[in-house]
């Protein structure tokens, strides 16, 4: 049987029902020797104050302050993390302009151990410093530097779900960006695979290898056959870009006759550990082929301002019931915070509601009955973030991963400003939500281990 | 003459053509002790070198690290001061019943005055730990309230214009919150521009009064006739919504058969003091209004993307040339900083350029040519801002007040990364403008006062 490491006594938030919140005043939340939360006991239990005082004795106890929230770590599904250098500039330029002068030189560098060792370690830090307990990396074509960020992310106890990228169609990558022969790229992404399966330190996979096909335009067919047959046989977690543009769109009607949701299915790229970022222009029957395959959606609302050309049905989707969590699209979007992506999300929603066009009468201008709320997009940036990394993280319940930040309303440069007489617990947890900043998650545990400490 | 009294030297960003900016690697910046600059040299001026020892020796010299940039202090244009305790909370809510839930019980607690004193310095301090070193505020109905505001504002050192409301029209205001007569009204509205002139320490006019209707619904025509007689006798600013939202529009034009800045115009309540806010369905002719008359915009593109049905016209409005800044709008939105509205403002461009409808082909989705530059959304927040409020502020000139701020892009728990030979001028520039939180900003000087220093 595992031992109690430690317990948490404090008021905690989780949404375990998607658009709804659940509060406790006064918790106690046992952890396990593995990270796993083993007990979550309130006052209404008989023998709270009796564990409560047990885990003080043994000097197990962590307490929360009144100004102190536990909340569940962020999940970010999709991260380019070679473009953090770049994260704030040139969002003013064209996509292909950003890609070709910005962020293809730049992940070439990657080439260099040195600058991935420059880079990557930053990278790891800023993420978990804003809260972000699981991240979903993109990194580049280089196996040895991909697989580095693996390592850091092992090495700052973060949860890594990281993808040496794959591109290898010569009319759509710079020549300087480029696998150098498909055969090869598939023989190094599957040593990747297993070298991070490998990765000294790694026996609770707390880091795991993720099959990246950049985007259809940029992979060859035999490439991503060759990806889709890699993810039956390690049955591991797959990441793409899907349908994120006019653009991209139109390139897979042409050159396949086919949606991105069908091309990467009949590839056998798409199962329930894939996660398809973007996924703006979704047919019905991709729709249906997202739900039937229990493939995950990434919304990453912030980039889809300055690159999709059109906002994500993020209604549609939650109301199907399909998997959906958040995305920062680092570098497409500045901003490394899955708290800010949650702004995001409901402004990006509220703004397709109404429309934008004053020139168009009210009633043609948006598309009424669109908005989401800011507990859904907090339950995507945690539940349905867990449930699309195929983890259980985002829930203070027995048998969960312990990945979860203390939040603290009350420290010096706080945006936050509560006031108890006159917040209810829905209030206090949106104001959390929009007016977080890093300077407020003062803990952060990733499976039991605390990785920030204030 | 007026003797120096201190000189910064380091880098420095400013803005003095509208969507470009001018950066400064090594600048002395002199500023004497009225607060105003008196000269700003560079390492090209002959005896640059020299002055620098002289203030060295004096020790009059600040001297910034290379991660510190000395940026203009930050405009806000539109602050609902009492909303403050609401910020970030009932967003979801539609506007009625937002402002019927939230807003006007909240701000009617503000009769009080101990309330008034328990909320207010927050409000201040946390605007200027975000760089705001000028606000202009609504207040509340309350004079004495409203008086105290402007009473923070210079014991806190910010540049504050501060309005008590007036609403008067009994069919749009709750029985709680509305004005016991108009003339009374009108009465105590003219007090409360003497008493804010008047005020203790207020000699060099920091803080100055402001008309402020609510906007058209909330008040009666004499209301606005009386208000426009105040503006045209004691030549103070103007504020008010102009519209903001489709209603709004609808109301003016069933009541008066006019726009809203027809309406103001013929009450004598546009000058070259007046902002309004919003000003989303703007006609033709009002553009002509607002330029002819010299009045200004104040651009919330946050709390449009929740209240306002549309995207403001900012490509026109900049390109018509007329006077415009940025607002919080707190707490029509939750961020108290107008870096942070930069953002946004770039953003709800970008999706009104792009549109929102994945079912609408792409030629028919947007708003073709309509997105502003991250540099243009700097400009407004303090070149135009300066311009709005009719103050000196906004650039590092000679005869410019020096309303500044420090950012360190190398304090701990900072966003910003930024990679000295990877990025130029104007990359480090956005990644400020985009990535700055208020930890960030260690020191602000309103009118060459140090209000914060970290
Ligand atoms: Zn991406
Ligand atoms: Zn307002």
């Amino acid at each position: 049987m595992s031992e109690i490491k430690f317990a948490v006594l404090g008021q905690y938030f989780h949404c375990p029902i998607k658009g709804d919140f659940e509060y406790a005043q006064q918790a106690l939340i046992q952890v396990d020797n593995n990270g796993t939360i083993v007990s979550v006991m309130t006052e209404a239990d008989a023998d709270f104050h009796t564990q409560v005082s047990f885990f003080s004795s043994k000097n197990q106890l962590i307490e929360l302050s009144s100004s102190q929230y536990l909340m569940p770590g962020m999940v970010d599904l999709h991260v380019h993390a070679p473009q953090f250098p770049q994260a704030g500039k040139g969002l003013d330029l064209p996509l292909y302009d950003w890609l070709q002068d910005y962020t293809f030189p730049l992940e070439a560098k990657f080439a260099d151990m040195d600058f991935t060792k420059q880079i990557y370690p930053s990278l790891v830090k800023s993420l978990l410093a804003n809260g972000t307990t699981s991240a979903v990396y993109f990194a580049t074509i280089h196996k040895d530097s991909s697989v580095e960020l693996a390592r850091e992310c092992l090495k700052q106890g973060q949860r890594g779900f990281v993808g040496k990228v794959n591109m290898d169609e010569a009319s759509q990558c710079p020549p300087f960006y480029i696998e150098h022969s498909t055969a090869d790229a598939l023989k190094e992404t599957e040593q990747f695979v297993q070298e991070v399966i490998g990765l000294e330190g790694n026996e609770q996979q707390l880091v795991s290898p993720v099959l990246t096909p950049r985007f259809v335009p940029s992979c060859t067919s035999e490439m991503l056959q060759g990806l889709g047959e890699l993810a039956q046989k390690y049955q591991c977690h797959v990441q793409t870009h899907c349908s994120e543009s006019d653009w991209a769109r139109d390139y897979s009607q042409q050159m396949y006759g086919k949606t991105d949701a069908e091309i990467y299915r009949d590839f056998g790229l798409m199962t329930n550990r894939t996660i398809l970022a973007h996924s703006i222009f979704l047919t019905p029957a991709d729709h249906a082929i997202i739900k039937e395959t229990g493939a995950s959606i990434a919304h990453c609302p912030l980039s889809n301002m300055y690159f999709a050309n059109a906002a994500m049905q993020s209604r549609e989707i939650l109301d199907n019931g399909l998997k959906c969590g958040l995305g920062s699209d680092l570098a497409g979007a500045p901003i490394p915070s899955i708290f800010h992506t949650c702004l995001d999300a409901v402004n990006h929603s509220r703004v397709r509601e109404d429309g934008t066009s004053t020139y168009l009468p009210a009633d043609t201008r948006g598309e009424s009955g669109s908005r989401i709320s800011f507990l859904e997009s907090y339950w995507m940036a945690t539940v349905g973030g867990g449930q699309a990394i195929d983890a259980k993280v985002g829930l203070f319940q027995p048998g969960f991963e312990f990945d979860a930040l203390v939040v603290d309303t009350a420290v010096s440069d706080s945006n936050i400003f509560i006031i108890d007489e006159m917040d209810s617990a829905k209030d206090k947890l949106e104001k959390i939500i929009t007016l977080n900043n890093r300077q407020n998650i003062c803990k952060v545990w990733v499976k039991g281990q605390l990785v920030i400490n204030k």
